[in-house]
């Protein structure tokens, strides 16, 4: 229970940090675990605070156990290569509803319960305005695609009319072919072209750790050429690999800071962000902290 | 095959309709009715045709019989009453999967495919940026909802910036629950709050007809209150009378007028608004014609 | 000590106040007491952190003391008449050279310094750009003037270019003659003339007292009806009379709530207008809390 | 006859040229010959068809005939060296006349009849604002001169506004003395000062031809190179001379097309930027068709 | 000759004038009588000088003389009725030459040869983005008009360029048919129109006279009820009642004041305007002087 | 006594000084000696003037002799090293406040009291929006310091609004500590700074003179490199070097010209920049006049 002393003394240490980040891009992506609804709530806020003081956030979500379920609920079998979703035609459907239709609308609806009179959150997919554009990336994996081109202005003029953009990863052709893109990867595309201070990637995991096992051994910063180091090691989880590569290929194309951090904890994004502590694991271009 | 002389003639004829529409909002409502690919390239060109020439098209579309399919492929059978979809959680959640991550993707895909180099179409679900408030219409029906309030500005918005705004028609209450909405009357609920100049509903008839079994006894004109009086006539198909209910209400309203055509024939959009002949049936509050 | 989290949820706490008063004027009086160089501070990370939130501060500031100071420095005996400072020519002179060039500099520079590296507020005095128009209060008083036209869009045009105005009240008649103008009174009159949803007093008092005695007895809220009603009584500190009497006319005269604080708490403005507790005492037209 | 169907497919077509040109200038000379008046209503037609698609147009005109005719009708008889108009101080105000007071009216007036509600064609002189600043050719001419500055800000500013200029081909020197220009010259000016996207020649002749005696012999395409090794050929009829280098020049110099068509066929313009046949003459810079 | 000092002193003393007209707009009516280079010149300055204080200066001219010259060089008798030219479609067309394509030119031409780097005349006519709409008048006067609709924003849009606008009284019908309009009464139209603070006529006499044959009885200043009541009397001029009259009628529809004054003393509109003696009749609506 | 006809031939002599000046920065200092309240009227008149034909004042102040005067009331002395103000923490307080509280004041009060219904003066002081950021000199000084960035935007965005600004020329560190700086050195570096057309410096003395005890010895124009030459001279009064030196500084580091001229002849600013005569001292980085 904090007096109202203490809430002053709070805000008013938050203050160097507004400054700094006020005008700000600021890309978050979220993972795909199942979601826990009060820790979306607490993110909902978490956002809507950061717009208040100026930051523009962007948010961009997976769905991948979401997209396994629906599939098998339609007698589907999930089939991955490593670790890439194989995308028939079917899947694609099933995939893009799922992330359209239900994540992304869920996200959107808890950020504009919270946003009371002022409903701030919209969503968009890649394929709107022709955001994502896709090259395919092998054939055997069927309509999965990398981007080729993120049209940022589609983003910059929804943040400059005080919307909040939620981003679901489909893309899509030359040709208008829709497809499905890894969420880490767009996030880093994202935050690149629209030349954003931070990426933030929410896990479920404290940050990158010296030991897998031991959750007290997080690393809280490092280069991003020591990170690179540190991809192909034994202690690196699978699931993590892509992230770590998203975050030192972000800083090295001219994205400030790149975080990883525990998306279990309530209002990680505005600890990360806006106290002096943080949590979680930063990489920057430079040892410069 | 016309010769460029031709071609020249027609160009010219539709310059007064150009004329009198440029910078005017027009509202079209989709059928949910299976729609055929090549139907949906003609409507994306119609609506791409009447962009470039200064006309702020949105476009609204339902889903009925994709959303009926959806369920019994998950083995949920649809449930009606009195034309009504009875609507729990799941029902909920498979209309907005179907609504906005299949059938809006679909058409968003189809116009940014027909418009080359600049995508313009973007998804819109009423949740996005609070566009559509509703109220719950009755407590036996579950998640059906009735428009209380359009925030125009999120459309305006968009078409201000060059943009096409594609709408499903979800919405969601003062507390952020959604809920599913009669798309006939969410097209003419965003027609009103826009102050269109039209309002167009694409349906799989030739427009009102004197004989509903006579597909040559089209009405082509009429005014709302000689509407109103048809609307419990035994000509009338159960499935027009919400159309025509709109359509009365619309320009009673101040849409300027409103139109009941035929979506089976290819550019029936086109022709409506820009030639001399038009088709289907038109709605005024005066006999202005 | 906070904890990060800890930190979060006062954030989160204050969201709803955020919120609330994004883009809304806010002027704020400082009283003329000597002020500490901490308590500046405080006051100073508020504004900004106000700012930063999207709140157009205004900061009035008197100097009684001050000026007492000066008078006294150069051999002059200060003299007044129900309570009001005698200003002849030379006084005159003393007053201006201390609002404008000494009190108003302090407190710029205070808010600079906290600003880093965007300096955003800028010293005004009521002549400047015409902002404060004056008629003579009476003859016997010298240059002592009530103000008569507030010429807003002088404060309006910084605030919508990121400063932040700190206004002295020196005014002028129309033969640009400088006038003394009582700061509390000036306060009002600029609030109502920027519509402003809040003004707010900071004094040597917890607020208004039911025994000025008792520090404990403070007020929390009451309407201007019921203030106007207590300003004749007894218990109320000669000193604070113009104070309640400009809260009533303000809060009567369009301002949304008026409220009078203890200036002597650090941090007293961002907790009465960004915590659930508030401090102080709050007037309103009409009771509605 | 056309069927709304035809319509339809017609207006279609000529999307992807609506969508290629928009927003793009296009500067139009139109011939001195005697101009019939329902070929001028159809050119009417064509540029506000082309201005409602977003094509920036600009009318250049000239006026030989018209001005022979009035100078023998005050008695003077016209006298021509090397093709070009011997210009005394009499014969420029005759010209002046004919040009601005007349020809440019009776375009203007024909746009703006077509227009109905709303008339944008504004007749410009090359002495307003100072469009055109010339030297002086050479003084056995009189006052001829050739163009030495084009302030395309006159122009850009009314399209801007969404006027069409038509401009008269009078220019200014340095010390306001008018001279009388070429009109194909002029306009190869204008269409580089604008960065113009085409410049397109009507004339009396259906193009350039292989056989000037043969109306069939037309050349559809070249290039600015065998234009220019063309143009001294037996076969090049003298009065074209000077529109083809001009046509070579402004492609040379960073417009995009020129065009030299026949003016004699109604709609030729909308014929050669909206179809896919085209008629007349094309030259681009590099064989890229 | 004045020495520096005279000259700041001249300069000082138009200051108060200046303030008072910045950001007004000006219509000033040149008479068609037969005009002197020099004076030309002086009035060129005069616009040019009022529009770098900020004064929004129009011209209108007229051209009688001028016309009557052109009409009989091509061997054609000038016809008048109660005053008016009987206009069939040569004398038009002659009109129009002798109007748009050489006094307009030669006014425009004048203030652009003064203006030196920054050409900032551009003739207008009535024709011009509709900008003078009228009703015939009667029959048996052929093409005579009488403004029906004045779009002023042509000319507020000009002129917010920082362009000098330059009319010729041609207006048109509903379809584009030109007519002449008397000019004294068009500049009434458009002053009121552009609701401008003065109109001013520029004559062939010192302003209103008391007794036409003596110069010296100037009456300097008078209401336009006064003003009324004189026009019918014996001591007013046939020429000067239309000028009278549009005088009366501009202040009675909100034009600020009406100014008659001598077109043959160099200068004469910088005088009326800037200093205090002014030259010449002015006409108030109220007697406020 | 001007006839009016000499007023205007006045008027338009001035025309090509305002056509070359308008939308141009001015920045213009005066001098610290007792300032004469006619002479200052004088110099308002000018400024608005100049103002009302587009030129962008800006004036600068400094303060010296004002300066003593109050510290002698206060009891102090007065002490220089090199020419340069020891200043102490109650010697800096005392300059703020004459400058800021007194002479600025003065200065906004006189050139309001001129503009009459629109006041326009405002009064800056370098620490306002963080205008001028200083360095230290020397620590034997105390608190003078040496421009190190001068944020031109503050000034600029109060021109773009049509305001004046009057600048005191006190400074702060990055610290945001005060300092005293040297006004003539100042206006130099804010003129640099604003690029500003020219810097105008109002002294007591005619200009630069050859023999320093002969008024009508005056150099009327030099280049930037033959005045550095003079300024080792021992014709050369001491007090007029800085001054010296920066118009040197300002020509050579871009501003247009740089004027010394004689602050006491009433509207010596005016005749400087609106007449052929001109008055004072002209320094230009190349021979070109």
């Amino acid at each position: 229970m904090n007096s109202p002393n203490d809430t002053a003394r709070v805000l008013v240490q938050a203050l160097p940090y507004i400054q700094r980040f006020h005008g700000k891009s600021v890309v978050v992506k979220l993972g795909g675990a199942a979601i826990d609804a009060e820790l979306d709530r607490a993110l909902a806020q978490d956002v809507l605070l950061l717009r208040s003081v100026g930051v523009r956030c962007v948010l961009i979500h997976g769905g991948g156990p979401q997209v396994d379920a629906m599939m098998r609920r339609v007698g589907k079998e999930p089939e991955f290569r490593n670790g890439l979703r194989v995308t028939d035609e079917e899947t694609l459907e099933i995939v893009r509803m799922v992330l359209v239709g239900k994540i992304n609308r869920d996200l959107v609806g808890t950020i504009n319960r919270e946003a009371l009179e002022d409903p701030v959150a919209v969503g968009v997919s890649g394929e709107d305005g022709g955001l994502l554009q896709v090259t395919p990336r092998e054939s055997s994996l069927g309509y999965v695609g990398d981007v080729s081109l993120v049209r940022a202005s589609v983003l910059h003029r929804l943040l400059d009319e005080g919307l909040t953009p939620v981003v679901s990863t489909i893309g899509a052709d030359g040709n208008g072919q829709p497809y499905n893109i890894n969420a880490d990867e767009a996030a880093r595309a994202i935050a690149v072209a629209m030349a954003a201070e931070k990426i933030v990637y929410l896990t479920a995991a404290p940050g990158l750790l010296e030991d897998v096992a031991d959750e007290s051994s997080l690393v809280p910063r490092l280069t991003s050429a020591e990170l690179r180091e540190r991809i192909g090691h034994a202690s690196v989880s699978a699931g993590m690999i892509p992230k770590l590569q998203a975050c030192a290929d972000a800083v090295d194309a001219g994205v400030g800071t790149a975080h990883i951090i525990d998306g279990r904890v309530p209002h990680a994004l505005l600890i990360e962000l806006l106290t002096d502590e943080g949590i979680g694991t930063m990489v920057k271009r430079e040892k410069s902290w």
